[in-house]
């Protein structure tokens, strides 16, 4: 307790946010002007006007607008990026992805995790889910960067050699879920149906119900994958997970961009979340997902930026902009899919897609405290109207980009300031990221 | 002249850029490492490795790449952003825009250019077309803010009160045309072919060769407009212009998404060029145009954001991002558009479209001394890979946003650096425009 100059008692809290806009997400469309958000330990303990609370330490919020931590729901953690773009996509893949794959050390994936750690922290990210390999060194990482991280092992059956191996998965569940004070998770990680086997799939499913964790995997991305499993199995990817016991509550598939109608009342009916990565899948010309129909039906629907070789970044400020805009090229609507539903998707909606929704996603008193604040100084983002031509939603979905964040919290902790990140060694980190992916790409003989 | 300390002679420069690397757009695809450039006046006077030059300014390059300025081929200097979003697109027009473009006075157009050119240095775009209201006083914004500006009144017909008239445009060319050391330009502005008259485009063309300068209009934009004229006229947009005697080569027409093949022809045939608006076009709901096709048949092809309210940034690194994404999803073929020709269309595509080329659009000697330069270090745009698995393209135009801009040179003076904007008073500008801002809310009666 400590006594204000007017005499009031005010408790003290580890950290005070003073004088914020906020747009909480606990509804759809709210908007505060001139909050105060009180956080002690890892948690928000009240937010509102004038708290009567003294901070241990007091970031002054005037001019920023605060928002949830963003949450991505669909990466994998790379070193390269920018790596003979432009190929036709089986090319690309045989040619650049398959190689470095199966080239990745445990090495390579420390510096890649300082990179896209870096990255998600200075555009406003603070929990993600990476589906790749080596995930005990991108694990660590994340003790130190301060992030909210869940790892699945990315197991692929064929190829041989470019992933992780079932096997492994229970081991690292085992040495890693739970720690970083709870802000790292362990799932089950199975790349796709049609580079996984069956058997692979099922027992992944009966691993992650022993233990109570997610499954991750990629579904129903492309044409070609539909094609292959008919052509492999006389059924569609949705129908091979159906068959291998994978179409559970438990389960997140990223992309569905080629499900049928009938395929999404069954992923509906069975609590499957979704996933969705608007640039990966323009990018690769996979198509533009059927998210209106998703929401629609109330399937849980978050967004991820896929990594940083389909992507090329990790902004998911980029994703939400971008997941209106295709969503009105479908429809022809201009009034289809409003900005505030796309910051659900990337608050909310994310959040329920990792299982996290009780304890992030918003800006609500007992939930953990991951909040950013947004510098509305910028040009781009002027101007600030108020009352009922209140801006502030559009700004930060269809103006802003990930270098409008100032500050990053996560967990209780300011994992940036000012822009200065205060848990990774930038500088040092940039010059090993360069070494360290120039030799990945000579171990891939690229 | 000046004496190096080995001895040998330097000449003096105005600006030098040492040690950068380099994206020159003199040839596609071309990039060069550890290069100096000289620049002198407004002009570029050598390029090159360890230049015997001495500069009166010197600027640190490493970490950096040069690119030439951006070039906007399309925008509207408005005041507003983020107001009334997310309505079907009639609404969004008679209740919002057209009440907005009627209450429009120069001094709205003062604060709304302040803040739109502040945006375009900030984000590394040195020349832009405007075409918008009171363009004397986005002009003399552009005395200030140094950047290289066209300007083309928007005559509106139908309905009235919301654009300039056709008869002003002479005296503003009179006025206007030249100013700023060169950098000023007025070309005749005519809305579209469903808003103003066909007297209206007859003798806009005629006031245009008579000038010798350029016209501006928005052409087969949306279905809405196909259907229209067809109703109206009994024939397409494309059809209308070329009746009226506006399909030449001073012609810059945007948009463009409805067009038939034959029409495509047409416009080739005619020279007309074009500029494509990948965001707007989305957002709009209006579709994806048929960019492959025009860049096949050799049309001068640029890139435009659109204005901040159907946008809502003014930043061309999105559009050029965007651009291949949405060729990719159309063709079906993840080679498509690949991303030094995005870079094109930014840059040399533009300035073709403003009738430029011979004077900006790539960082060759003789040529107008507007460059960019974007700094590397940010994460996101890690790691740089040397020799044939050069990424620096990609990274550009895949993972780079307009906030990756240190330092922004237009007509050989430097307008921005290190994200500071030394010619314009941004603090000030922003309680400006918030206030002007709301005003003209206020008498638009939203
Ligand atoms: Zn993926
Ligand atoms: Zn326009």
């Amino acid at each position: 307790m400590a006594l204000n100059r007017d005499g009031m008692e005010r408790k003290t809290v580890d950290l005070l946010l003073r004088d914020c806009a906020a747009i909480p997400m606990d509804q759809l469309g709210r908007v505060l002007e001139r909050v105060d958000i009180a956080i002690d330990g890892d948690r928000i303990v009240a937010l509102g006007q004038d708290l009567p609370y003294v901070g241990r330490q007091t970031l002054d919020g005037r001019d920023h607008v605060a928002l949830p931590g963003l949450v991505n729901a669909h990466m994998h953690e790379c070193l390269t990026r920018g790596l003979c773009e432009d190929r036709e996509l089986s090319r690309w893949l045989t040619e650049i992805c398959f190689p470095l794959d199966a080239a990745y050390t445990p090495a390579d994936i420390t510096a890649a995790a300082g990179m896209n750690q870096l990255e998600m922290i200075r555009s406003g990210t603070t929990t993600f889910i990476d589906i790749y390999r080596h995930p005990a060194a991108a694990a660590a990482v994340t003790e130190q960067s301060g992030l909210r991280g869940i790892f699945s092992p990315q197991v692929i059956d064929e190829p041989t050699g470019v992933g992780e191996a079932l096997a492994d998965t229970e081991n690292l569940i085992q040495a890693w879920h739970g720690r970083g004070s709870g802000r790292i998770h362990i799932w089950v990680g199975l790349h796709a149906p049609y580079s996984c086997h069956p058997e692979s799939f099922t027992q992944g499913s009966e691993l992650a119900q022993k233990y109570g964790v997610g499954l991750h995997t990629h579904l129903a991305e492309t044409r070609w994958e539909v094609e292959t499993l008919q052509a492999r199995y006389g059924m569609t990817p949705v129908q091979c997970l159906e068959r291998w016991g994978c179409l559970t509550s438990r389960t997140l598939a990223a992309h569905c961009v080629q499900v049928q109608p009938e395929e999404i009342d069954l992923l509906q009916a069975k609590g499957v979340r979704i996933a969705h990565n608007p640039s990966s899948n323009l990018k690769l010309a996979s198509g533009i997902a059927p998210v209106l129909q998703w929401l629609r039906q109330g399937i849980p629907v978050g967004l991820g930026t896929d990594s940083i070789l389909s992507n090329n970044n990790l902004d998911l400020f980029e994703e939400m902009r971008l997941a209106v805009f295709l969503q009105r090229l479908t429809s022809g609507d201009g009034a289809a899919l409003p900005a505030e539903q796309a910051l659900w998707m990337a608050t909310r909606g994310s959040a329920a897609c990792l299982g996290l929704e009780q304890e992030i996603g918003s800006l609500e008193v007992g939930k953990k405290a991951d909040v950013i604040l947004l510098d509305l100084r910028a040009p781009h983002l002027w101007p600030r109207l108020q009352g009922s031509l209140n801006n502030l939603i559009a700004q930060v979905v269809y103006a802003a980009h990930g270098s409008d964040v100032s500050t990053t919290i996560c967990d209780g902790k300011i994992l940036m300031h000012n822009r200065q990140v205060l848990t990774l060694p930038e500088e040092e980190l940039r010059h090993q990221v360069g070494s360290q992916a120039t030799d990945l790409c000579r171990r891939a003989g690229l």
